[in-house]
């Protein structure tokens, strides 16, 4: 499997400007501790859908989809741990 | 190519995930027509990396990438033009 191909970079080029639109609502909530503002349940749904996608890209071979998923994953998480933290001060 | 893989079906389960999370946002933008808390540069990165995805999967010959991704082009889209009509009640 070669990484480098026209479709991959195509992909990772997505991936990064799908991944970039993500940071600041997770900066916001570490910067402001305030997680009234998030709905946990939407978080869990998304949580599921890109944990899914990963799957999906292993199952496909596909390392674009496998890695923006993975970030996805991770920056999601990061939200619903500081919801839970967060959740007294709101 | 077949419609109903597992693959396309675990997919599909991601999309409908993935898709199911953006509409709050855009339901209560709708509502409140409200959008000082949105960042249109984030929307318009976020349209160029769904765009790309959908690329991505016309590339690929996937459903499950190009249907989910042309979901999310369309509300954020329809985000953008919100945000253009009403940003001056802001």
């Amino acid at each position: 499997m070669e990484l480098f191909t026209y479709e991959n970079i195509i992909g990772i080029a997505a991936g990064i400007c799908t991944s970039i639109a993500m940071l600041p609502q997770l900066i916001k909530v570490i910067k402001t501790k305030e997680t009234a503002d998030l709905s946990v349940t939407m978080i869990g749904v998304l949580i599921v859908g890109v944990s899914l996608w990963v799957y999906y890209g292993f199952l496909q071979n596909e390392v674009p989809i496998i890695l923006s998923n993975s970030f996805s994953v991770v920056v999601n998480l990061t939200l619903l741990i500081c919801w839970f933290l967060f959740r007294k001060k709101s």
